[in-house]
């Protein structure tokens, strides 16, 4: 048992999974129109680290973890995404991971809330390069009013949503799943954060059950992320008509590994791999 | 921030990682020759928990992660395992494991430190369920000395050793690797336990440069472990004839999967894709 004066960046799960980072200090703190906006220095390898409603967002030295999942398994597994919408993401991450594909022609982000990509341009310039980019539409807008009049428009839709126990709570029912299922053009791929497999059980079995319901394929990847709780994570694949695995542009993986330090062919191949307690999410 | 006067158990890396689980009491603390054993009762689904001075061996809610993972990897891997040498591994987890394979004729366990299975006995009836098995041989001693005289003795190998930074030192030399290779009988496989490669990373590149000094196919296995730092645990599979995957017994797989919360085949074909950051220890 440890007992000192030390500041600490905390999280706890129901499930009893908790994650503790030592925090030197606060660098920023901010109540946005939505939600409490922080940023804080991890005085160690991990870097600055943002927190959004005192949850973990991202963390400078880890955040590749997350990002390089979301966006490059299903952007390898489409022949040729050229439109992107990604719902949330307003750290800048997912943004960037997008851009290493030379196929995409327009990148649309809609997130809720100016101020985190504000906070982003100011203390993560690691995450936020990409902001600048002609090929890149911001809009701060509510996804779910966003999404309605949407038809046919991208090839694939990234939700880097916050958890439904907070702000993205209307991101998380069958009705959102169902618009963004039909914003997507023939072929395309959507692929959500499915939240941690081992803290929030119940939330994950409603919200693949409401999937299920909007899309035909609905499969499941994880890979660690090292400062989340419990450390793994869980994506849904969806689409109407494309399987996982069905393809992968072998020639533009080779492309993405050499920029990535998790993604390469074989462990693509590897993460939807379930361990058995989870056969439920298949 | 959080900021209580809650009992937490807490473990830090050099890397910054860290764990926090909260705790109800201390069950059990105890100075044994060795090492500080303590039992603190977490009061969440992750049940009790063990540490050997300070640092977390298991919880009852999550032990199967490790333990499935060091045990079927290489026991399916070997047409036949019927002796094998467990070395530390004093919870219990891995012995319980092993006898899950009714191909088993002979297992020892060298742990030099008695209380430490005592404990197990005592607190933990779900780990320490196999030590009464009459195929079970318990030997309390210095791994580093008792395996100086074995030559062509095993079919498996499993080191379930403490960290290199702890009580296990000596178990993490180049001789001492060399000694258990000698141990092995052909065909033979080794495993042990490489830690977080997250976490300690120079310890695990020195680590996998002994061990391919003593055997001449090494390769690196991971899985998620929630409680441990970093959520993420890395094991090197050793032998001096057996590739990784050369063989797996599918009939004894399927029959192991039925009891298993995390092993299943799929998932032995997977676990040995790494993200590209660990492409070294390939």
């Amino acid at each position: 048992m440890q007992d000192d004066e030390q500041l600490y960046y905390q999280e706890f799960t129901p499930s009893g999974y908790g994650i503790s980072i030592k925090v030197k200090k606060v660098l920023f703190s901010e109540e946005s129109e939505f939600q409490k906006i922080e940023v804080l220095d991890s005085d160690s390898k991990l870097g600055k680290i943002l927190t959004l409603d005192d949850l973990m967002v991202a963390t400078e030295g880890d955040e590749y973890f997350y990002h390089e999942m979301i966006v490059h398994i299903p952007m390898l597994n489409h022949p040729c995404p050229k439109d992107i919408l990604i719902i949330g993401g307003g750290d800048g991450g997912t943004v960037r991971e997008v851009f290493k594909h030379n196929t995409v022609e327009h990148v649309t982000l809609c997130e809720i809330d100016k101020e985190v990509v504000a906070t982003s341009k100011k203390f993560f310039p690691t995450l936020s390069c990409e902001f600048d980019n002609p090929k890149l539409e911001i809009i701060y807008e509510n996804a779910i009013e966003f999404i309605k009049d949407k038809k046919n428009c991208y090839d694939v839709v990234l939700l880097d949503t916050p958890d439904p126990l907070s702000l993205g709570v209307g991101l998380f029912t069958e009705e959102f799943y169902k618009n963004v299922r039909d914003s997507l053009k023939d072929g395309g791929i959507m692929v959500t954060q499915s939240e941690s497999p081992v803290a929030l059980e119940e939330e994950i079995k409603e919200m693949y059950s409401m999937l299920k319901n909007a899309f035909s394929i609905v499969s499941t990847y994880t890979s660690v992320i090292p400062t989340y709780p419990g450390g793994y994570w869980a994506w849904a694949f969806c689409s109407k008509d494309v399987e996982p695995l069905s393809f992968i542009d072998e020639k533009r993986a080779e492309e993405i590994t050499q920029k990535c330090k998790i993604y390469n062919l074989n462990y693509h191949k590897a993460c939807y791999a379930l361990p058995t307690f989870l056969d439920e999410l298949k």
